[in-house]
Formats: C-alpha cells, sequence, structure tokens
C-alpha cells in the first residue's frame, strides 16, 4: 500500500499535520511511540495555548490525540528507524522492521531530554533521576532536590517543585541564568530555592536511592556535596533525526534545515516541522501551526 | 506612557500575541474595533484547530478572548487609522485621535471580505446581501440563493446554507472551481446546489428584498436571470493594512512582504501576523503560531 503522506511523531505538530493531511482527503499513516512529545513531560500548567487558559500537558495531549482519532488516520505505534528514497518514493523502516511507502513524509519526532552523562546518572534513573519533574515531583513530598539547567525548563521545573519539596537548589554551568523574568519572579517567591552558577557537575551518589550530588565551581575549584533526595534534569533537548541522515542538512544543534514557509527540506516531498527543525521559536502553538503548513505543503507538493 | 509592544487586531494572531507579550511581562496594548477578525464570520464549525473537535467561531474566539484578558494587557476597542515611525518609536493614531507610543509593533488587522462591486451590491446590504453565511444562513429557510465564488469558502457556505435554502447556486467567475476535495464531495451530497462557472456578473435586482440576480457566462454572452432571494459574498478577503503604507512592502495582493521566520516587515521593530503578510497557508492555528512568534520576536527585538 502506498501511502500520500507519512507523519513520524505523535506531538503537536504531528498531530496537527495529520488533522490537516485527512481533511485534505490524503491517505496518510502516522508513526509514533506515543503520543505527546515533549508535553507530557510538561512540569505545571501549560497557560499559553490559546483557548485554554490552563491545562495539564497529559490533558492538552488527551485532546489532542482524541481530535486526531476521530478522522480516518493509520495510526501505527512503533519507531521509525530510517527513513529512504527511492526515485519518487520514501520508504519509512520501523524498529519492528515494519516497512512503509510514502509519496510524502513529515517528520515531527521532537526532541528527546539531553543526559548530564555523569557518573551515578543511568544508574539511579528512576531511583532520584528524573527527566520528567511532572510525573515525579510528587514523590519528593518534604524532600530537598537539584534542578539541573538554569534555563527557562530549570526554572520551570523548581517552581513545579515548589509544591512539593522542602528545598531545592537550581545548578547551572554558565556564569548565570538565563531566565525569563516571570519565571525568575516566581522562584524568588517561593523563598526555598538556591541558584549555584558556574557549576562542574561531578557525580550523583547514593545507596538504593540518590543521596548527594558531586560538584565543583569554576570560582573556587573546591568539590563541594549537596546532600539531597532527587536530582531533576533540565539542560534541553537532543532532537531525534537520526534515522533521517543523508536526506536533510542539520545545523550545530543537529536540528533539520527548513523553508521557513513550506518546511521542506532539501529533498523535495520532505518536510520537518516543530522541535526538530531549525526554527528559533519552539513553542505548543507554533509547533501545531508549523504541523498544519507542512501537511498543506505536502498536499501542494502532491498535486503538481 | 511608552508601551514595549501596540498589537493591531482581535483574531488569532493579535490574541495569541497579546498572551505571549503579556507572559514576556511586555507593556502591552492591543487596539482592535473588536475580537475575532474572520473567526466570528465563519460558517460552519471549526474542526481544524487541535484541542476542539468542532467549535463555532463565535464559541473559540471568546475562549480566545477570556484567555487573553486573564492577563495584565490594556485593551483598546478602537480602530488604527495610521502607524508612523519617529526615530525609534511608533505612533498609533487612531480614528479617535487617540495617539499611543510603542517601542514595537505587530500588525495583525487581518483582512476584510471582498466586494462584488456591481449595481445593487450595497443597496441590499442586509436586505439580501450578506458578507456572513454563518449569521445570515438561518434567515434563508427555504428560500433559493446565490453563492459568489466557487472557491473554498464559497463551497463552506454552500455547505453551510444546506440546512436552511432549498436550492443553492455556485457562481465562479473562473473556467472551474478550485476546492478541497472534501468540500466537493459534500457540495454533491446535498443534491441541491447547482455550479456555474465562467460567469460575468452584472447587477443585483429587487425591490425591498433581493429578488434577482443578472449575469452573462463567457462561454454564450447571453444575459442571464436567477430568481433568487439571497446573495452570499465569498470571494476572498482584503488585507486590512492601509494605515501602514510607507513602512512595509506589499505584494500583489497587498500583503504585507515578512521574513517568514521572525515575521519583521522592512522595518525593524515592526512585525506582521496572520492574514495580513503573504505567508501562503492562512488557518486559524498558523495565525496563532505566527503571533507568538512574532511576539517573541518583539521581545528578542527589544532586549538588543
Amino acid at each position: 500500500m502506498m501511502y500520500d503522506l507519512i507523519i513520524v511523531g505523535g506531538g503537536p505538530a504531528g498531530i496537527t499535520a495529520g488533522i490537516y493531511a485527512v481533511r485534505q482527503k490524503m491517505n496518510a499513516l502516522l508513526i509514533t511511540k506515543d503520543f505527546g512529545g515533549q508535553l507530557v513531560r510538561k512540569a505545571g500548567l501549560i497557560e499559553n495555548y490559546p483557548g485554554f487558559e490552563g491545562i495539564s500537558g497529559l490533558d492538552l495531549i488527551q485532546k489532542f490525540e482524541k481530535h486526531l482519532r476521530k478522522f480516518s488516520i493509520d495510526i501505527k505505534l512503533d519507531q521509525v528507524a530510517k527513513i529512504e528514497k527511492r526515485g519518487n518514493i520514501f520508504l519509512a523502516l520501523t524498529q519492528s522492521k515494519d516497512k512503509r511507502e510514502s509519496k510524502t513524509v513529515i517528520i515531527a519526532s521532537g526532541a528527546d531530554p539531553r543526559q548530564l552523562e555523569v557518573p551515578g546518572e543511568k544508574e539511579f534513573i528512576g531511583k532520584g533521576v528524573s527527566y520528567c519533574t511532572l510525573c515525579d515531583a510528587p514523590l519528593f513530598s518534604n524532600k530537598t532536590v537539584a534542578v539541573i539547567g538554569g534555563g527557562n525548563s530549570g526554572f520551570e521545573a523548581a517552581i513545579a517543585l515548589d509544591k512539593w519539596a522542602k528545598k531545592i537548589y537550581i545548578l547551572e554551568t554558565g556564569p548565570e541564568v538565563r531566565v525569563e523574568k516571570e519565571n525568575q519572579e516566581a522562584v524568588k517567591k517561593t523563598g526555598k530555592v538556591e541558584v549555584i552558577t558556574s557549576v562542574i557537575l561531578k557525580r550523583i551518589e547514593g545507596e538504593k536511592f540518590v543521596k548527594a550530588l558531586l560538584y565543583k565551581t569554576r570560582k573556587t575549584g573546591k568539590e563541594m556535596t549537596l546532600a539531597i533526595d532527587g536530582v531533576f534534569v533540565e539542560i534541553g533537548y537532543q532532537p531525534a533525526t537520526s534515522f533521517v541522515k543523508g536526506l536533510v542538512d542539520f545545523n550545530e544543534r543537529d536540528e533539520i534545515k527548513v523553508d521557513s514557509e513550506t518546511f521542506q527540506t532539501k529533498t523535495p516531498g520532505l518536510f520537518a516541522a516543530g522541535d526538530v527543525n531549525i526554527g528559533k521559536y519552539k513553542q505548543i502553538v507554533t509547533a501545531a501551526g508549523e504541523g498544519a503548513k507542512a501537511a498543506l505543503a505536502a498536499y501542494d507538493y502532491l498535486r503538481k
């Protein structure tokens, strides 16, 4: 069976592309390992997706998924291992060894959280080390925790943790934090957050669970130990793009280069929408808008 | 008082820009004659704004407006007559002779419906001639109506009218219609729509109310008369951009030229989002996405 469009990814960009594709009567398949992308890991209420004054990431993605499933689109819960182009046809090979053909492809596979890559990190995943503040914050009631990363996601994680933890450290490798004013003020208001900059992380220690974080600061060079019960990793995202190498160009952050009007990559018929591409502004509503534009551009490409 | 940002327009692009501006702690003013833009004139349910499976334009815009008003943004119900730039400062002059100053401006004033410009059109506005199918369709229960325009909006108007009218003509000036398949099929299904192409409209006639539409076709050159009770004008939109002449460049459709990543015009600090700009794809979710990007770009511009 030959599809008009294969969409890779089930976050806001992929789901919106799916809604638009089906409404254009395109014969479409969406492949994703799960629905939500970064939305499900989002800490706190989402207050900037127009139409919803305050909604959790999980609730919003459930609405998105339900909206998509209203239409007749094929959905395959699997992960794409490789995309190839043969002549005018794209081939999507999945991890379960499935092979699907399509005339166009939209990559909307988002980005995965970056890892610290220090000793103890992998060992204590689920035992104090978390990449999902929203999911895990309630486990740290009246505990002391560290958030790694002094950007907006780090500060938003600290704000979310305020409801649970008794003491929160934010650790930043740079000499200063780079954060929206609103987040800065909200963190200050908690009265329980301590920000430490110029940090070089050494390792995470513990027994059954995390007990301490060891680091140096660039200022003193002295090794310091923080007694903590949890580590929340908020140091950005790695675009999920390895399966499409050869067909697209990347920038220095491994983001896919696209035309910012049609979101087409350097390969005709291959598009990239949302967090995977070079776009500067990465928001739920911008990802959704890009998904719609990419689907309409794929439709235009097919008509020619 | 000097604003950080003035937003012109209260549709999806302007409202989303407002939400993002306030959350960035920008001191912002939104000027609009009313909320909604084209949304309030939208016929039928909106099924392609992710998160809402089916919602009327009025309901959606009310949610958008309520969402915006949750934040502390200045709102002025007025119309902008002119925007000037003096040094680094923008001046917005309104029809009520108000004068406001700002460091940046986002134009999100949308587009107004194009008029037929034939005799009888102005005379019978509200007496059978309508630019708002959704608002006026229920007045034409069991009547015969004509929709002018064989594009998607014309076909969607006919679909909306199906619930009310007993007979519907769609008149198109071109030799064929250019319509999404889904709309074409839905129109066919009504069994009461007749499409006439290559039409040259002559005039609208009536007494108290519209009674007839006179036209020629390019094929025969003969003048024809349709006995009808209503005329729905669906021939596209004219961007509302006259107040900003001199500061921006236009394309041949009077749409404002912008960079498609930041939505900045040729004037630094002046942005244009949504239906007013040259963007090819004009949807609710793409307008919202562009509003968010323009507000974040205005914030970046102010930081420098």
